[in-house]
């Protein structure tokens, strides 16, 4: 007699076969391009201390963290990003790696955020990072791996829009607004939600109209990289160090990028400036060209020090993250299929008059010619196995006829037989089928 | 100023790059198997309901769990094993899916056990199950898919040991001994630990020395799996109907095993119980010849009722669990090296003579070619990079000689250069130093 409801928690999510395989396909292809660019796989604890993952203090982000007492009454709580870990991991084994480090790691973190927004209390994260040094070229690299991650992914054209964290201060400092930069960041960053006008209205309120002016001019795209570098660099102070190292290390930056072939996958955004994060050089933001709506789908940026709380190690870097679950659901909403290769290609039907010890040994034999298959486990009625096999997406069914040694190949979707005398022929019949376009 | 101490809670690890790629290797290879036998994958969340993970009541395991109240005053828990979500997810989405149900998931679970014999608190587990049939021909694939994954893994000679729980009872009501069965099952559950002598001992003290001679010869294995079993169907009743089919079970499984070439992979050994599991068919262990000690690496049986707890659905299957950390540690135990091929093989040198847009032009079209590969991001002292290249186990080095369009590759392990024209001769040179036997 049950007793308990099967339910699962508010934001948390199974994942059904279907899914969970279209998932580890897209995994499996951006684990792919990080080797491509030198990137190794880490992994940390999903559990760790409070003071750990939290710092001494607190803030906004703290109430939404799973934190408790554990059996030895240490304050624990479960990770709820992947950076936070990666300053912990890196202040404690620094000596045992070698720098410039590059990791990438992928997995759960969780928050027990508002879920109305559509937001998930258990999602996962997929963060690439290089730390050990403050070289452009390292900045470069961040954006080609983005791109061939979108390249690879196959999510239509899409553009990488950076900008210099230094640049945006250095003008602000200019027009003599730069107590105001914490306001005028995040209001900046809000422009593609609350538009232009309400942009404008917030930053007069903050500053008064002509400076508002000035940075609404300032964000504003021009036609190429150059110009709207060239626009940027005007609004500063000409003899400014700082301005005129961002500039240059834009510059440096799109250089590498360029050389490598993915010019045209950037776009130099001077109001991308990734609110009230850490950065303190290039920022990145990714836009779908497509689901220009949906937000960035990889974003990140340099910072100066990873793990100041946890050693007095110097560790710059740069780095982005991919929303996996934003990525997914893209990738439904542009109707593309994650191709899966990972499912049975062959139900061996199983008859009354044909042993389950013979289905075996074909199955045995099919799987050493290298195809995925099972032997349906009992003699059901045929239709119940082509039912089974329909659900299960497998592309065929074979019978064994009796000792003859000879075979029927079913082709599920065309509902068509054919008559397969022997064994090397089935696995000829079954390659070509398997082959075929769809 | 860091302030605070890097360090993780007892019982958890950081997994560095070496041994994170093996983990992943092995998963890797493991999916590979599972998929070749037609499991799927699923996921489901780390964090549920208390009651969904514990049942109403309580007991020796559920003062491990880490579970606490959320930030809505639930009462949850993080997952401990596989098989409780696995229960709710068959009875929650039963409707959904198809049977038989063939389901395969890798992931972490937590315990908050004892550290001291060698136990983590967060570990991996594997799980691999059939559920919604009893046919025979399932518990052959769950023997099957085991050995299969043991031998993809190269563990070296290894054992299925196999049993069946009812003959075992039925043996224990033929001797009148079934009230004492969970002491019985218990105190055999332990021979290889305390050894037979002591086993002989509590099963005298529990039924006789009469009886527990019986058990001690019932639990002899014999030479070959027929005589085993002939001997424990003779200490039986003859006419008992459970005993006989249980007989004609292991026998068809062994059919079916047999008939896929992996006869000389089973063992039947009637003294695997698998102790107070709630296993009610087949039971299985797994021995490596060369690391006995070691205990099971991949363990299971089958059970008549896996959602009981969560609906009428009547839900029998079969199933078993791949010790990752164990398997593992028994892997370094034997000096198996597991292969990965997901790291770096080529590191761009990075001279002063030579621009990193073109080291990043040059590993563009080296990964074009296939090739995974990195630009180290400064001009640092060439023996720096070397030994960077070293510790990163990166094989190959190469120099992009100014602007001639000739290379050196710099063979790491033999310190030995080889000067090169072109690009595609680039590309062949190093493609043969890949594929070279080391």
């Amino acid at each position: 007699m049950p007793t308990i409801q099967p339910r699962v928690l508010k934001g948390f999510r199974d994942f059904l076969p279907d899914v969970e395989m279209a998932r580890a396909t897209l995994i499996r292809k951006l684990e792919q391009v990080f080797v491509l660019f030198g990137f190794v796989p880490i992994d940390t604890p999903v559990l760790e201390y409070a003071d750990i993952l939290l710092g001494k203090g607190g803030g906004e982000t703290d109430k939404q963290v799973y934190r408790f007492r554990d059996h030895g009454e240490r304050d624990v709580a479960m990770r709820y990003d992947l950076t936070v870990p990666f300053a912990r991991f890196m202040a404690e084994h620094v000596e045992e790696l070698y720098l410039p480090f590059r990791r990438y790691h992928i997995a759960k973190v969780w928050r027990g955020e508002n879920t109305q927004r559509g937001r998930y209390r258990e999602f996962m994260q997929c963060d690439f990072d290089i730390v050990g040094t403050d070289a452009a070229s390292a900045d470069a690299d961040i954006l080609l791996t983005a791109a061939r991650a979108m390249e690879v992914l196959d999510v239509g054209d899409f553009f990488l829009r950076i900008n210099h964290r230094a640049l945006f201060n250095r003008f602000l400092a200019h027009i003599g607004a730069q107590d105001k930069s914490v306001e005028i960041l995040r209001t900046v960053d809000k422009l593609e939600k609350i538009g232009p006008q309400a942009t404008e209205e917030k930053l007069s309120g903050l500053v008064g109209s002509q400076r508002a002016d000035d940075i609404l001019s300032f964000i504003q795209k021009e036609s190429s990289f150059e110009k709207t570098l060239d626009k940027m660099f005007s609004l500063c102070d000409h003899n400014d160090e700082e301005a005129l190292a961002a500039r240059s290390r834009l510059l440096d930056i799109m250089g590498c990028v360029a050389a490598a072939g993915a010019e045209r996958r950037i776009v130099l955004d001077p109001s991308i400036t990734r609110g009230l994060d850490y950065y303190t050089g290039m920022v990145v933001e990714t836009s779908l060209a497509a689901l220009p709506e949906i937000g960035s789908v990889c974003s990140g940026g340099r910072y100066d020090e990873l793990a100041s709380l946890y050693t007095e190690r110097k560790l710059p870097g740069v780095g982005a993250s991919i929303g996996l679950d934003r990525l997914m659901a893209a990738l439904e909403a542009l109707g593309i299929r994650i191709g899966s290769s990972t499912s049975t290609q062959i139900l061996l039907i199983n008859q009354p008059e044909t042993s389950a010890a013979r289905l075996h040994a074909l199955a045995a034999s099919l799987r050493s010619a290298g195809f995925a298959c099972e032997v349906f486990p009992e003699p059901k009625k045929v239709l119940v196995q082509y039912t089974y096999a329909e659900r299960k997406h497998i592309p065929l069914a074979v019978f064994a006829n009796g000792s003859s040694g000879a075979f029927t190949m079913r082709i599920l979707s065309r509902r068509e037989n054919v008559e397969i005398s022997d064994f090397p022929s089935l696995c000829e019949a079954v390659r070509r089928e398997l082959h075929a376009p769809r």
